[in-house]
């Protein structure tokens, strides 16, 4: 019952009214500066290792995708016994070019039981730090424990997070910037410097993918093109790497050459959605990956040899958004800074949708009388 | 550059401010009670004859539906060139015993162009409103022309707002309820009185569900239960019925015995979807049926005969979800009853989704010092 938030009181008089808190774009911006990005992130790949190790509890889909000309529109729905959740996410590269972010995100979280929405939430800014979270998450598996050296190619919107989830949460201290546009690249150079300082971490900027990639330890790549693009090549690799292949995240956007992935062992989110969003789009249907839960779990092998190369496929799936729509459900109550959406009617009769009307309608005439 | 929203003069320091609007559960109620529920249903048939017109310009897919024990949660997308829409909607014939409403809703109309949501609304009560609309727009070209008998078999949430669509739409004057609750029945009498009075209609309660289509013009079913119910039988079928099936609209929940569909020509919406949702569910794959558009567009024979059974297997689709959407969204701007929620982060570079840490924490301080 706890689950239904009815007043089991509640007479034909009394209508039910379904509370449905609210977290704005601008209060997760508040309440992230609040709480700390590091803190967040931490609590968040806490989240994420909890939900993962109980895989076989989520009721698992691809995404829906609408896809356009210059972007794509997704739908991420997943469900265990207890809580639904979604996520409305878009995906266009060109939005930039207007002020507007290329990725944005909303969703919201539901109890199965009833149905009833009980939590939503913007998510442009929460999918930022999940992205992140789910990448240092894998790392902290995959990569030799000793990295200390990260490539980061790509240096949007998302570039900042993974860059303090691996300093925060790995152990990076050598981040090594590419991006085709220097701007992108100085806006995360200005950005990291505080933390940078505060950690001990040194920033460099270079000018190529080829020289991200030398002496890196881990590396990352974030580009947002959406096509079929070649960023790294099998030429790059070095023993003992950990790709974090971020940027491939549906068909036809790819960042890897189909060499890289043959030289590694690869691990994917949900591997039904990866064969047709990641860079795994590339390989025939047998390719051999590892659903990183597995790993997780300790039925699959992570990381068997300092000389591997590991690559993390991610796409982004559902499961992380439900991970990160409860941590930031949880941190915004703590904060107060959740407030109310008002998404279901107050029924007085439950089988009286109609009876709205009425009360709506008296309502209106109450104000009419006052007014006159 | 119309759908973009961006200001084309914007400069670094001024940020993109995204307008989502918003209508509540409450300010819905107060819009349909102000425009009107003949005038609402009136302007969401016209929205939907001229969506289904054009029924190849939509990316259309089933929905994506979560089963649990007692319910279903369901996530509806479609979209054309310009507009994505989606409604999330659950199933919990159940939930009544909480004080909750069976049917809860909500949704968002998206650009195509940028991804930008801007529209978010209540569902609940625009569910039954469409719902009873697609009906109208359905019987107006199925139903014999003369029609002024309905049977209302199920006399939940739904039934109200399907006896106002056909009193209202098709010229429907006599009612015959049935229902196996009583006190839904009592209350649908109630709800409609007013009307039946204003539109010289009978209402009639009756015993049985064959004492309901007894005399019928007009057979409609919108029971709740979430199981494989016999509501129909053959035998109670009468030449020139036209059958409206709401109540049969997912895996394991239909109303009608098969033979009721075999004596029938039936009509459905998105066959894909009817054929997992819908009575088509207990027939073979390859049993005939006709998608609705085409009767509209003119490429199918609607009802060719006095004598001709018509069967509209509804189970809700997408489209209908978009046309209510753009219709409230409409009738909203015009009384002046939309807010505004903050859903996308203003950005002042939209690569820089970290910088709102930044102003943030600067906000924040701000404050701080304000109360020091």
């Amino acid at each position: 019952m706890s689950h239904l938030h009815s007043n089991p009181l509640s007479t034909p008089s009394t209508p039910v009214q379904v509370h449905t808190e609210f977290l704005s774009a601008s209060d997760a911006a508040r309440l992230v500066a609040r709480v700390g990005v590091e803190a967040c992130l931490r609590q968040m790949v806490q989240a994420l290792e909890a939900d993962f190790a109980r895989w076989s509890d989520f009721d698992k889909t691809a995404r829906t995708a609408a896809h356009s000309a210059h972007g794509v529109i997704e739908l991420m729905p997943v469900a265990d016994a207890q809580d639904y959740a979604f996520k409305y996410v878009n995906g266009h590269p060109i939005n930039t070019q207007h002020g507007l972010p290329t990725v944005m995100a909303f969703g919201a979280l539901a109890d199965v039981a009833t149905g009833t929405p009980r939590f939503v939430s913007e998510l442009t800014l929460t999918t930022a730090l999940r992205t992140a979270a789910t990448s240092a998450m894998v790392a902290r598996r995959l990569a030799r424990p000793n990295s200390r050296c990260m490539a980061l190619i790509g240096n949007g919107a998302q570039s900042e997070f993974q860059a303090l989830a691996f300093i925060t949460l790995l152990g990076v201290r050598r981040l090594q910037l590419f991006d085709v546009d220097a701007a992108a690249t100085a806006k995360l150079q200005r950005n990291l410097a505080p933390f940078a300082a505060q950690w001990n971490v040194d920033v460099v900027v270079v000018p190529s993918v080829a020289a991200a990639v030398q002496g890196g330890d881990i590396i990352t790549t974030v580009t947002a093109d959406k096509r079929n693009a070649t960023i790294l090549t099998a030429d790059m690799l070095a023993p003992g790497m950990h790709l974090n292949a971020v940027g491939g995240d549906c068909p036809g956007k790819t960042e890897l050459a189909a060499e890289v992935l043959r030289r590694s062992s690869v691990f994917v989110e949900y591997e039904p959605q990866t064969r047709m969003e990641g860079e795994l789009q590339q390989m025939p249907a047998d390719f051999a990956v590892t659903e990183f839960w597995r790993v997780l779990a300790g039925q699959a092998a992570g990381r068997v040899s300092d000389a591997q190369i590991t690559l993390f496929d991610s796409v982004g799936f559902a499961l992380e958004d439900y991970s990160a729509l409860r941590t930031m459900q949880a941190l915004g109550r703590e904060a107060g800074l959740l407030s109310q959406i008002e998404l279901v009617p107050a029924l007085t009769d439950p089988k009286d949708v109609f009876g709205l009307l009425r009360q709506a309608a008296d309502g209106e005439q109450r104000i009419l009388k006052k007014v006159a």
